[in-house]
């Protein structure tokens, strides 16, 4: 295996050259820290945001779905703190007029001429525009920096549609934007970023029981989409770290391998209290408070949050997927990526271009319910190296024999076991293989 | 039926009320034309995606998905001429500084308070906001008014990634932002919105029959999630109205009850011929022709595009799935919804509160496949009611012979035929139901 230089090198390198990530406006030099997903990488990321949805909204019978716009009423980022706090400290130098973020330059001097330096000014870090004909104040409006702000805006319209018992969630997916100074680190940190987040509303005494249940939650959640346990660990806030508005939060962290003491934030949970409520509440001057079904009890909730981001999870993903290993005397890349997570389910090869229309027939009829490629190009050999690196689970060879006796050849990527299964149960072992594994065809 | 003034107003109604979609920052007072979906909301517009996804990317072998990012290098829209062109002309009010679109004052003088105006001025309508620390013309950037120009700026990373034969797509669902004088019309028309594009490259010579190929196949796709014919119209466009980069374009207009004529535009298929590959390799100075694998053949490809918006979509569902009848002797209001497209597919409800563990566990068998709602508050009929104006087209009544014959009944929304099936066959049944419709189960 790589070194964990290389690994990133080998890693960013194969998602350029092979379709999963982009650098965002590469013609014109490139934007920076801004990538876009490519064919192959909208396919894991959106697996990656239905495997969250799924866990998250869709099997439950207590957490709602939210997706709410990105520029959002300037209001909301006045309760929220973000327009008083949201900044960093920045120094201009005197000489060379490069700027800094103030803690970069502990000794008072320019890093790059040695320059004498201004006094800290902060610079905010929400992204402005101007919304409406009139470019004035009164028109400035902020994309988001966080998605979870615009479910407490939504609190009383929320509980007025579904009448919630407590405890409740509300999650959503979608972008968030913060004009960072020192974006970096592929796309663990990007200035437009997409968040999976979900508020979870409850009794204030009941919120450290949610914060251990919540915590327990995600672990197993990355444990289901395959991140080994060994990569990942819990890391407590001490009291000095905590956010102005947490009682307490505890993050998950992946073994990046970028990130200093080898683990870097994957995801935080959060105990909110009933700050973000109660803010919003003195800043609207409206009423949200939780009234329960017989009008016998009135409270502002607490909430234990869970803020995770789509692009870490997808870098770690990714990372903990990637191994190198010989086969037959070659060396190989591997995607070990679970099925569920796979852009490409499975692919379809004739061993010989004489095969093609014989292949593509398999193809049509696994393509209604699996995201199928077909690859006619290159010796077969390559081609499964090619499905490998792609993190494609399965293979399916169409050779001469399958024209005698309807059957074709399944090839598993991590195992390079193999089975012959004939096309009429080809379906039906499939449906197996994604439901159960290996072993309930291969048996 | 309501008459097309009412059914807009019950319409916006009903999506608050029963949350699909709330006004963004209600408790601040509303940000104007800017909507939140809710919690059923989301699940329509997920739903809505997914079969977008499904049709024209994930069972297709020449089509690839993209994810690009919304802040996009500004080069980008040089060469696309939105910096130069996209423009509205206004005019101020000298009087009482009221601002307008030039083409809403024909007669020169304000339409609020009668007085002199300016002469027009071009406004842009592309949200402008500054990457990085300094606020200086170098780091202006631009939210993207369209999804598609990122397809073309990725052109070459994409061709390099897969080597894919010509006729090829690339296709992608995302957010765009306009800074709209005149949005309206509910979800039809707001600053920030969501689109799903597809451009197909293809020779020149064969654009003409890919353009009805494309327009056929996306009149088809309106009718499979479920939207009338009758509701649906084709509109060519004449010479004059064609956009500049246009060679031919037809939009599939359906009838929304607030557009003049009866109809409004829903997507719009164009043939852009290669004008917008030809603009990004003048500005980038980079070589986009596409090289076929052979490496005998070397052009720029004409591109048909396929333009449609979540919004426009999310609107025109609702519209034609909305229906009012009498049943029992009572009004009630049903959205017809398509099976695939309902937030809801199964409303689970105990006839009793003493019913409601046996119930819960029938909910908790269905729950894992499909997205379930539990409901034991208030009269069944109340509760079927509710469930019909949600769109839930199944609901399984769990009552005391439940308790005796270990079976259910399950009501179908638009026919309120019912039938018994006994809990072992449940979940088959309903795999039945969502694959084969009704009939498979009532047989």
């Amino acid at each position: 295996m790589p070194s964990d230089d290389d690994l990133m090198k080998k890693l960013v390198s194969l998602c350029k050259r092979l379709g999963f990530v982009f650098p965002s406006g590469d013609i014109y030099g490139g934007l920076q820290s801004a990538w876009d997903y490519g064919p192959l990488g909208v396919e894991l990321k959106r697996n990656i945001e239905a495997a969250w949805w799924d866990a998250m909204v869709r099997t439950r019978e207590n957490v709602f779905g939210v997706d709410t716009a990105i520029i959002t009423h300037p209001d909301t980022w006045k309760a929220s703190g973000h327009v008083e706090h949201f900044h960093d400290p920045l120094v201009d130098c005197l000489d060379c007029k490069a700027r800094w973020r103030a803690d970069q330059t502990a000794d008072g001097r320019c890093p790059d001429c040695g320059g004498r330096l201004t006094e800290p000014r902060d610079f905010g870090l929400m992204f402005r525009t101007h919304m409406g004909a009139v470019e004035d104040e009164a028109a400035v409006v902020y994309l988001r920096p966080e998605t979870c702000q615009s479910i407490f805006t939504n609190f009383r319209n929320i509980t007025n549609a579904l009448r919630p018992r407590l405890p409740f969630g509300v999650a959503q997916i979608g972008k968030a934007f913060r004009n960072e100074i020192t974006a970096r680190n592929f796309v663990f940190r990007s200035r437009e970023f997409e968040q999976m987040e979900m508020e979870f509303f409850c009794r204030g005494e009941e919120a450290p029981r949610w914060m251990e249940y919540w915590i327990s939650e995600r672990l197993s959640w990355y444990g289901s989409i395959g991140i080994r346990s060994g990569n990942l660990r819990l890391r407590e806030h001490s009291k000095e770290e905590l956010a102005h508005y947490a009682a307490g939060c505890t993050d998950i962290e992946y073994a990046f391998p970028f990130s200093p003491g080898g683990f870097g934030e994957l995801e935080g949970i959060a105990n909110r209290t009933d700050f973000d409520l109660r803010a919003h509440m003195a800043v609207s001057g409206q009423n949200l408070e939780y009234i329960d079904q017989a009008g016998n009890e009135k409270l502002i909730p607490h909430v234990v949050e869970t803020s995770g981001g789509v692009g870490r999870t997808f870098l770690a993903v990714l990372l903990d997927a990637y191994f190198e290993d010989v086969i037959e005397g070659r060396d190989r890349v591997v995607l070990r990526l679970a099925p569920a997570l796979a852009p490409v389910k499975i692919a379809v090869l004739p061993l010989s271009r004489k095969l093609e229309e014989g292949a593509a027939r398999v193809a049509s009829m696994l393509r209604p319910r699996w995201k199928v490629d077909f690859d006619v190009t290159g010796s077969i050999g390559k081609r499964y190296r090619r499905q490998d690196e792609t993190g494609t689970p399965y293979c399916v060879t169409f050779d001469f024999d399958s024209l005698e006796d309807s059957a074709v050849t399944i090839r598993e990527r991590d195992s390079l076991a193999q089975v012959r299964v004939s096309l009429d149960r080809l379906v039906e072992a499939f449906r197996d293989l994604f439901d159960k594994g290996w072993g309930a065809v291969a048996g």
